[in-house]
């Protein structure tokens, strides 16, 4: 789809909400609503046109991604926005990105245009990025099979005795070979009980005998994420710690059978944790189940108990549950996946192993 | 400086504003406040006390990190701050940073707590950055140091016949592997006419006989990076760029030698600029002469023209003078100093070519 197609369906929205002119700024709209890649810059969206402001910096290479879009200095934004609201005959009613837009910002706007109406209440971008098409599953596909590789490269040298910061460093090495961009997010290598903290820093601890390793990493491919969480057992591991991955195992998969496409991600989350609480480790699962990923590693759908709305086919999500018991273990196995009509395509395909 | 110190600057900053309660949800400043480093939090401040609230996946990262801080489970925040409210006797008067906090997030606490007085206009949390500490120019330098070390081992390697891309991952995975951190920004590899694009993307172009190649990247350490532009002539070049290419060194060392404490950004930025207009080039320096750098790549001071502001020592900034002709060429060189009394002391020691 081309972002005129997007542009489109954004329009679709602005009349439904009768919104006349939109404003948008963060980069990942930008990208997505005109094609241009950079930190910086203004699409102004209104029924019959759009046109993209760039400061001098980006100019240039604005015009060469935004075909098809008018790209003007980002100096004159203001005076095309004055004469827009001075032709309209009304008062044309502006909104901008809710949760993409700064208290600043939004103040500076509406002191600069006091002839405009803003009503940007629930007004919202990211819900339309969230069903993927095409292009976008394919970047998508492709991040993961590069993942894997990268994966697949490194999996053979780790070994007991290894920092966490070692086994980073080889990780994000070989993604950034076989992918040409970094790790799209900080890489999670817990061993032991550091695999307790879902969000652990890689530090210089060193894997110990008996110690389960977790790795939660990513690749992206033309701006488009995936996310992964796999558990090694690099020397014999203890009942315990045995017992949770593979219960954790069988939660991912009972949650991996409830989605497809009509299904909302409340089910999704009470199959695993259905699994989790006939082992007795509901109360160790603190988090949700996942969170949709593409040009953002978290975007919509949030996968968790909280959320009824069915999800729809093409929406890419994680499917991640974990078990944590601080000071001692943690167990996480996810993957990422497409939602189908009829199931879940996993796009992350690396080997999951055995405790 | 301990996270301690940090706390207490900012509370007398509260007081001179008269603000009994300040929240701190970006990932930033929950770094620079309490020690937490992740993407989720809210650190809440008081004239007497300071808690940090981390969700489950984060609680046991952040009592590692945040030492000397009350750490509490997120969901906790809401009741402690009502309570907070309730026990005071009067109306709490509290503010968040507005460059930092979305119009979604403000409009949600406020209807959370209609009981206070929400007064964050003007409050900015990252002026109180902008003078490093003894320990964050430590980083700073150590990052430069290592970004030293990865152009060194890169730089014999490229010839003219290499595309953008290419250069760009060999830079990237000697910086990752110097640092143990992939750059802070995406690297520009500008060959010939891709150096007029300020914020150009690595693509498959490869550098020709006869073209100057732009290159603009950083390096971290601990978080804190540096930033630095470099022309290469890697073939004979046409005397207009090399001309073009003396003139911005100039114009660069004429900005360095104005730099030091109690100087406004704006001299440097002039003197600058005044090199290129005696030159005839003035028009085509169309950016700021640079920016504050540290936790974040882009931050205060702004290093331009319309900066009156005496700079301070101990402001790290970037002087980064560059001149552009769409189609034809670009020149920007570019370093990271610290302002000190006496001058700036260039913090990213790669050698300067000649053209």
């Amino acid at each position: 789809m081309t972002t005129a197609a997007r542009r489109r369906r954004l329009r679709t929205r602005l009349r439904g909400e009768r919104i006349d002119v939109c404003l948008i700024t963060a980069p990942v709209s930008l990208r997505y609503f005109s094609g241009f890649i950079g930190s910086t810059g203004l699409l102004l969206v209104t029924a019959r046109q759009a046109t993209l402001f760039l400061d001098d910096r980006y100019l240039e290479k604005g015009r060469a991604e935004a075909r098809g879009l008018t790209v003007l200095p980002l100096a004159g934004w203001q005076d095309a926005l004055h004469q827009l609201a001075a032709n309209a005959g009304r008062m044309l009613t502006v909104a901008f990105d809710e949760a993409d837009t700064t208290v600043l910002q939004a103040r500076r706007w509406q002191e600069l245009f006091p002839e405009l109406l803003w009503r940007s209440r629930g007004f919202a971008l990211a819900p339309l990025r969230a069903v993927k098409e095409r292009d976008e599953l394919a970047a998508q596909r492709e991040a993961g099979r590069r993942l894997a590789r990268a994966w697949s490269a490194v999996r053979p040298q780790l070994a007991v005795g290894m920092s966490e910061r070692q086994i980073a460093g080889l990780l994000d090495a070989a993604v950034l070979q076989h992918t040409g961009a970094p790790v799209p997010f900080e890489t999670i290598v817990g061993s032991g009980p550091h695999a307790a903290r879902p969000h652990h820093s890689p530090s210089d601890r060193v894997l110990q005998r008996g110690e389960a390793l977790l790795i939660d990493m990513g690749a992206a491919w033309h701006g488009y994420s995936v996310d992964m969480t796999r558990m090694l057992a690099l020397s014999p591991l203890p009942a315990t710690v045995r017992r949770a991955w593979r219960v954790v195992a069988a939660a991912q998969r009972a949650a991996l059978r409830a989605c497809r496409a009509g299904v909302p991600p409340r089910a999704l989350d009470l199959a695993a944790r259905r699994v989790l609480r006939r082992a007795g480790m509901e109360a160790q699962f603190t988090h949700n189940l996942g969170h949709g990923v593409g040009l953002k590693v978290h975007e919509e759908p949030t996968v968790g108990a909280r959320n009824h709305a069915p999800l729809q086919a093409g929406m890419v999500i994680t499917v991640e549950p974990g078990v944590y018991f601080p000071g001692e273990f943690g167990i996480r196995i996810e993957d990422t996946v497409v939602v189908t009509a009829h199931g879940a395509e996993i796009i992350t395909p690396v080997p999951r192993e055995q405790p």
